[in-house]
């Protein structure tokens, strides 16, 4: 670790050693810390290194000093009545994808959530998620002072995981396992069921007596595990209902130019499917969709599309609603039992429960 | 200001000035700094005390140090691609406030905004906006390091809004001016038409014939000067055109309260009521409109209700539906002029445009 000053490396090592300790709970909230002189005697260091350590202490909010008390420990939700959440999003058109939806709905919560503040973090500028990129992001959140639990959406592997997991303060992963298959050690974390939205649409297909059902996504992020899998779902339960299904992948380094050349693929692609089929569309979010331009049923009659990944302000013809509902208890749950070590608090899949929406042309 | 560790005061004093002299555009994003000798001569101190500086600023992330090389600055928006905003937001039920709102729209929205990177601080829990809070929060705010420009939501005074104007980077206040009517000298500021909301809802009172109109209102927000104003304005056009208007003050220590009190009276307030009437409620937010419960039409026939304040989403009977996109607009305008000392971007007053959305019972 960097030392906060030149000068001063003990009580910058102290600082650190002295927060460990109240965010595992060896200091706990609302509570006096052991004398200057326990705690020179604990790090080994003098009391005037201490001193400075708790001056850092305070500057980063996580003490409370008050006149002629030794009371120095409190936590932020005694402080201030409420937990400090931190929330990391990391991702490209964010605000389309349904985990960072489901934690927004969370901060807008006017109900019971509203023992809650928030810092969030919100990366949707566009560019690459690389390992210094998250050490920068660590390294200001590392800054933040008193956060009672993090909660981080952003597809990592598992050496970049572990990386979060050492900033001082609980962290819990929203999303997919990685790519390899296995969390880290200790790691919590939320995972919506990937295959929930795709068999939604399949089920939905074979219901409705379609003849085929059609699939466009983005290539690719359907490399990674969780993607394959959702995918295999489908095909399985399409083939045990002998439903055909037509795979479009659409190539594209970044969302923006995956939409483009799914927009000029798009008439082509209308003109080759037969009456009676389904055309769906993940990870693309296509404009088009909204502009009904994409299949007009005049010039394309019988062919339905249903759009998964649209916000529902903006969905045309057939759309998927989501509900949040146990996804965001279940985080609360986990936010509640940060420090549990209790396996229920490890890893949960939870499914959305979706619902299509018709609209009339 | 505090030291960041006793036993290093000067390099905490020269690197407070180093980081001054960069967000100023003394040192330029993107340049190197000056050597370490001319540092050391131009703040009367050693070499060593600037290195320390500089520790403490690549910490905050304010510097980028490269191996051999003696550039230093660079901005945020140099290094990941897109401009930092800070966003700072402190009230009750956040999620219903229109500022809140607007915002958020602009930290989700997926075109041209997406040069934008945020960070967002969120207070939404209860309890009241006190000058130590404001301490607290400031203190926390003024580590998160390179932030670009940051906007701020509070209804502050004149003296809090100074405070909130010494932290390291550009603030652009959105909401109204203090009751004082005065913006600090150099506060930059982006107000909502308070007029604009009640003035709709008159007019939409006179044009649909009502015969009375009754505005129920939480009562302490009423006390603040643009409050007044907005109710002032209503007055003044529902006399021009010798519509009665029926003032409702609803009492409460905060929304809880009031929305409590508001749901006790609203019974026997409903029936006191005259056919042709248009009832309007004002910041109160009554989970009892979504009900439809609170003015039955079969049991109040020409009583229609008009709400104000509630998100479109739960909306019923009739309601205003808000556009955001003047005032966006302009908040990216000064967002990006945010060191232009044009009193073009000191304080503008904008009007949301409002549209009465109607629905069948």
């Amino acid at each position: 670790m960097k030392s906060y000053c030149e000068t001063g490396p003990h009580s910058a090592r102290v600082a650190k050693a002295i927060e460990k300790e109240i965010f595992s709970g060896t200091f706990p909230p609302d509570s006096p810390l052991p004398s200057t002189r326990a705690l020179a005697g604990r790090f080994g260091v003098s009391q005037r290194v201490v001193l400075s350590a708790l001056d850092l202490l305070e500057k980063k909010d996580v003490l409370v000093r008050q006149e002629r008390k030794r009371v120095y420990v409190k936590a932020r939700s005694v402080v201030d009545g409420a937990k400090e959440i931190l929330f990391f999003a990391f991702g490209d058109e964010i605000g389309l994808h349904s985990i960072y939806q489901a934690v927004n709905e969370m901060i807008l919560n006017t109900g019971d959530l509203r023992r809650y503040d928030f810092f969030s973090r919100i990366v949707s500028s566009s560019g690459p998620f690389t390992s210094n990129r998250l050490d920068r992001e660590l390294a200001r959140l590392d800054n933040l002072g008193f956060i009672d639990c993090a909660l981080f959406y952003c597809f990592m592997d598992e050496a970049s995981m572990r990386k979060c997991m050492n900033l001082p303060y609980p962290v819990i992963f929203l999303g997919e396992v990685p790519d390899s298959g296995k969390l880290p050690s200790g790691a919590r974390m939320i995972s919506p069921d990937s295959t929930g939205l795709l068999l939604t649409a399949a089920k939905y297909a074979v219901e409705k007596q379609y003849k085929e059902m059609a699939l466009a996504y983005w290539e690719e992020p359907a490399t990674h595990r969780y993607e394959k899998k959702a995918l295999r779902a489908m095909e399985d339960f399409l083939k045990s209902h002998s439903l055909p299904l037509r795979k479009i992948p659409i190539p594209g380094a970044d969302l923006r130019e995956t939409r483009k050349n799914f927009n000029s693929m798009a008439p082509s692609l209308a003109a080759s499917l037969a009456p009676g089929t389904l055309l769906t569309a993940q990870n693309i979010h296509s404009q088009e969709f909204d502009s009904r331009t994409l299949l007009p049923r005049k010039k394309y009659p019988g062919i339905d599309l249903l759009t998964l990944t649209l916000p529902e302000s903006s969905c045309r013809i057939k759309s998927v609603f989501r509900d949040y509902a146990d996804f965001q208890r279940t985080v609360v749950e986990f936010i509640e039992n940060a420090r549990n070590p209790s396996e229920k608090y490890r890893h949960v899949t939870i499914n959305y429960h979706y619902k299509i929406v018709e609209e009339s042309e």
